[in-house]
Order: structure tokens, then sequence, then C-alpha cells
């Protein structure tokens, strides 16, 4: 860890890691106070996933992975067999998927470090080599997300730019947060932001606020902020008007899961952004690393959307502060919505940006077989 | 005035009249309180506009002329020329205009009452005359304001029924605030809910939340659980997402102002829930009276949009709560966005209802003549 110098300081980080310590910037009380929590171990881990501390999807997958890395890096005694390691370590994961048991990158996270596990302790004369694989594997993750995350921010920025034959700037729309705060660092859609901005070409984001929840006024704001980026907040329903007034050169949104066509779930709002981008002739692009695309669904029509609590309609702060709407209103609060390939112009991800051709849906698998064919020279 | 015996203790009432005694209800508190204040004069009236304890364009013109009759009607002593008494007038009604100067309805109001008053004086043997023909004009527009919701309801109701020819009900999303407490009473877009309610048509009514003020959560939320129609409250970014889903037969939305081709400046967001209607074929509507119509604006081009506090989506409560967005963040809020009339099905009015018969444009001047020459017979 730590290989970025100087620029790890600068770099806005959800996540705080160094060898047996962890700690997590407090999510709930952004944009107010910044402060971080400390992660002693699976049980910190469990409970800073559970009550929001940290949230998104590849955040989360990491966290949980590091809050054990740092449990069995300061593990004093094991008298234990390298099975016994394993066994230990894959509870402790069963546990901390319990946590979240919706989110795929988690669950993903954890099977990946059960096999790893499992596969070393079967060729390991100590316990030790086991929690040693296993600290290292939820390191790499880290250095992975940041790194994944680079390159989408690198590619879609370049490809951005490269769209854009008339005017020297551009600037972009997003919507909820897909930054910093929402992966290990740097971020997928707001991480293209930030590389157009890092080369000079942003002219302006704009940022929604992102209702129910507010991701975008909370998270994606205070990410702009941070970073210095000329920046502006928008009303979600306003995103239309200002597209109209022709002030919007490209609307980038992450995705919570891409279907094998393209199809894309994502948070609420995101179908009404593409479909006003739609018709003012805006490109639209989803961002994503490839393990958000799960080649098992088809189409987006097989992707089941979560319903949250009505309160997030009804109370301010997400729920949890005052009433808001009429008593006794009834409410229909969708987590993600799914916005069809046929409307996105391209898909961003670490390994390239992925276009339709023309075609009405994505070769997704086609990208990826033609990735792995190329790297394995 | 009363003339609608008990329906109208039934019928919600933002604005309680009776000879000499003004009563609105607060709408600062609701949903949470529903208390009346009392408005004895036009500083009453003023401060009632100027602080937001009333809205909507009919609403403020009703509650200026009204306050200023109470005034008037309450006065001991005058002492002096009709003349004066229509000077006395005219200078209570500038002064009401400034509560809130934008306001086009409120401003052709006082511009009618003053041409009224210097009529009756010019003929007039006393000043009571002159006070008393003001009084009548502010219950006349009370009136009018009622029967021409009704009649917008009425016409708005048989039209989308005629338009459904699939299914016996029909559900209908609706924007921002356009009900009992935007106008006299009954509401234009929310009168025809209203209509399609009674005449037992309507499915189910969906209203946006409406931010950054969330008229829709606070207000029609209210007033449709107050009169026990079928009712979701769904966050605006969600809109998209339900038509998609085949919940929405139609959407209706009020007007702020409508151009002479029918363009339509209207609350923001309205632009953007018109495009997703005209994205999955939904029939898309404007109700409004023929007084929300500017002959004088060739189209929505010329229309300036008033930019609102940015405080209104930096805190709560329309800017007067905590805060919740990122400090330092820049904002754009614009207050209203215009519809271009090529994706409005039609306009409904309380003279009937103008449909655009396959052209990119309204016929509203002919259709006023129309209507002027078949009620002069």
């Amino acid at each position: 860890m730590g290989t970025d110098g100087v620029e790890q300081d600068k770099l806005l980080r959800s996540i705080r890691y160094k060898d047996g310590s962890l700690q997590l910037l407090d999510q709930r009380k952004l944009p107010l106070e910044t402060t971080y929590v400390d992660i002693r171990d699976s049980k910190d881990g469990w409970a800073a996933i559970s009550e929001m501390v940290v949230r998104g999807a590849p955040a989360i997958a990491i966290t949980a992975s590091l809050s054990l890395a740092v449990e069995i890096s300061n593990l004093r005694t094991f008298n234990g067999t390298p099975s016994d390691a394993a066994l230990f370590i894959s509870n402790k994961l069963d546990y901390l998927v319990s946590s979240r048991p919706t989110a795929v990158n988690l669950s993903d996270a954890a099977t990946k470090l059960k096999e790893l596990v499992q596969k070393v302790a079967a060729n390991a004369s100590e316990a030790q080599a086991v929690f040693q694989a296993c600290i290292e594997a939820a390191e790499i993750m880290l250095e992975d997300d940041v790194a994944s995350n680079k390159a989408i921010g690198h590619f879609g920025a370049r490809f951005l730019q490269k769209q854009q034959t008339d005017r020297r700037k551009i600037s972009v729309l997003t919507h909820c947060n897909t930054g910093s705060l929402a992966t290990a660092g740097y971020g997928t859609a707001l991480g293209v932001i930030r590389s157009l901005h890092e080369t000079g070409v942003l002219e302006r984001a704009y940022c929604t606020e992102t209702r129910p929840f507010n991701q975008g006024s909370r998270l994606t704001a205070f990410e702009l902020v941070h970073d210095n980026i000329p920046a502006t907040l928008i009303a979600d329903s306003a995103a239309a008007a200002l597209m109209k007034a022709g002030r919007v050169d490209a609307v980038i949104v992450g995705a919570d899961r891409v279907a094998a066509n393209g199809d894309t779930a994502n948070k609420i709002g995101t179908y009404s952004l593409a479909l006003s981008a739609l018709h003012h002739g805006i490109p639209f692009y989803v961002a994503a690393p490839l393990t958000s695309i799960d080649s098992s669904i088809s189409s987006g029509e097989e992707i089941v959307i979560e319903e949250r609590s009505a309160k997030e309609l009804l109370r301010t702060h997400g729920g949890m502060g005052e009433q808001v709407a009429a008593s006794g209103i009834s409410v229909w609060n969708p987590a993600f919505d799914v916005t069809p390939a046929t409307v996105i112009s391209a898909i961003v991800t670490e390994k390239g940006v992925i276009t339709r051709e023309g075609t009405d849906s994505f070769d997704i698998r086609g990208f990826i077989e033609k990735v792995a064919a190329s790297s394995s020279y």
C-alpha cells in the first residue's frame, strides 16, 4: 500500500488503511463533519456496513475484506492448523456478508477470499501463511479498485474528449455518488469527471441532488468542493431544463449492475436523465468496472428492483429527520431503475470503452473476450 | 358567496371569506398543522403573500383583492369624494402588487380593479359606491375562480376519459400543487384529478415530491389524503420509471404562464415529465384558466425564468431548516422550466380543451375567438 506517495494525501479517501489499521470516513456525518471511525475487526466492519458508515458496492466489499485483514493481522495467538485458519476466515466472511446480503460485490469478494484461503491452506505448513495470504488479497483488492477507477477515469476522459469536436471544454452532468466515497478512491463516473478536470478539459460538473437519499447534494457535492472542481448542484428535475439550455455536453453515471446486453440498473432517476439526454442529442455514458457486469442476466428485464422505505420521502435526512410529507400518503420508492442499452451511448470500463456500433445492444461478452485475449499475450 | 351549500364544507379551502372577514390556511405549517390566519387589511394581505402563508398564482391575486375588500368593508369613516376612494384603493393595490412583483395574475387583478373603481368613481355620487364596487368585484373573483376550476375539472375529466379507450380506470401523474391550496378551491390540474375521482374513473393519482420546495409531498399529498383519493407519492426522478412500468395513463400539470403558441412555463421538473411522457407515448396535458395565457408572448423563448435561492437545495424545509448539502457548492435553482407546445397533447381550460390538431403549436387565439363568438349569442 501507499505507493501513490504524495498524491495519496490529496485524494479524498473513504477508506484509510495501513498494515493492521483501518479507518473509515463516517459518511453518515457528511457533509457537515469529516470524521473517521476506527475499524479493529470484522465485528466493527459488519457494524460499519450495516449502519451505512460506508456505502457504495466496491467500498463495502473492500471494507469487509480489510476489516478481516486487520483482525487477523492483530491476532496475538492462533493455535490451529492451516485448515483451521481457512475455516476461521470463512466463518468471518460469512458473517460479514450478512451485513448487506444483497450486495453482489461483497459476496463475490467473500467467495474469492474463501477459495483463496482454502487453496493456500491445502499447501501451507502453518496457519500464518493462510492469514498472510488473506491479508495480501484484501490489500490487493483496495489497490486494484483505485487502479481500476483511475483506468476508467483515463479511458472515459479520453473518449469524451474525442467525442467533443466543437468546443475545447466539456460540461458533464452526473447522478448519485460514484466517487471516492463509493469506492476505494477516485471513483467511476466521478473518476471520469476527475480525470477530465485533471487534464484541463472540464468546464463544469453538474451533480443532481439524487432524491430521496441526497447522495448527490451530500456526497458528490462534497467531493467536488474538496477537489476544487467547478461544480453546480441542481434538483434532479432541473436536469432536462439544464440540457435544453445547452449547458450539458455529456451525462455520465455509475452502475449498480449491467446486464449482458448493456441494460443498466442504477440509482433511481438515471433512466429519466437518459431520456432527457436522448431527446437533446446529448451522449449518455455509463462508467463501471467489469465486476459490475452480470453476464448471467441477458437483459434489464430480469433485474428485480429493490423498493426502499417510504420514510425516505416522508421525512428529512433519508427518513430519520422531521416529517415533510402529508400524513397518510402512500409512497413508491424504488431504489433503482433500469436504463435500456438503446439509450446508452457507451460503457466505460477499466479495460476500455464499449460502444454499441450502431446496434441495439452492447457486445459486452465479445469485449471481455477481446480484452482477455490481448492481455494473455 | 357561499352558494355551494353543503359541498363547500367538504371542500378544502385555502381562502375562507365572509362579508368583512378573511382567513387564510397557513400553508407554511402544512402538512403538519391546519391553522387559519386572520387577514384584516391589505397590510395583513401583503404579509401573507410575501411570507408564503398563501401561494399559487390565482390564490395570491384573490387574497390580495379580498384583503383590500375586508379593509374597506371595515372602514368606519371615509371623508372623501368618490375619486378619493378610487385613489385610496389604487394606492393600496399598488402596495399589494409589491408583495410579489412577478406574479402576473396579481398585477392583472390589480389593474382590473383600478380600472373598475375609476369608472365607478366617475359616475358615483359618494365614496361608498366605489368601495362597494371594489368589494363586489373581489368577491366575484373568488367565486369565478372556483367556478372556472370546476369547469376545467369537468372538461379535463371528460376529455381524458374519451382518450382512454382500452381501460375503464385511469391513473394520472401530476406535479407541484395545483389544487385548493393554489387556487380559491378545487384546483386546475388537480381539479381534473378530483373530477375524474368524483366520476369514478380515477384508478390512482401519482404526485411528485416537487423539489426543491416539496409542494407535491407537502400540499398535493395533503389534498389527496384529505379528499380520500387513492394516491401515491414518488420522487420527481422516479416518474420515468413509473411510466416505463406502465402505471401512468396520463400526465396533467398546471401552468404559470402559457405563450400564444402553447409553450408552457410551469414548476421546474414539468419539462422533464413531458419528455418522459413523450418517450412512453403517454399524453401530457396542461390545465390552466384562460387568464394564464399570455397572448403578448408568441413563444416560450420569451419567458424569463426566475432563479430562486440556493438555500432551497442546501437546507431542509425550503431553505429554512438544517443543512443538507455540502458547504461551498454552487447551485442552479430555476423556479420554472418551459415545456414546448410540440410535446403537449392538449390544454384544458374553463372554456374547453384546446388541441393541436396535428400541428406544432396551439391556435389559442382562434380558440378564444371561437369561445367569445359562441358566448355572444
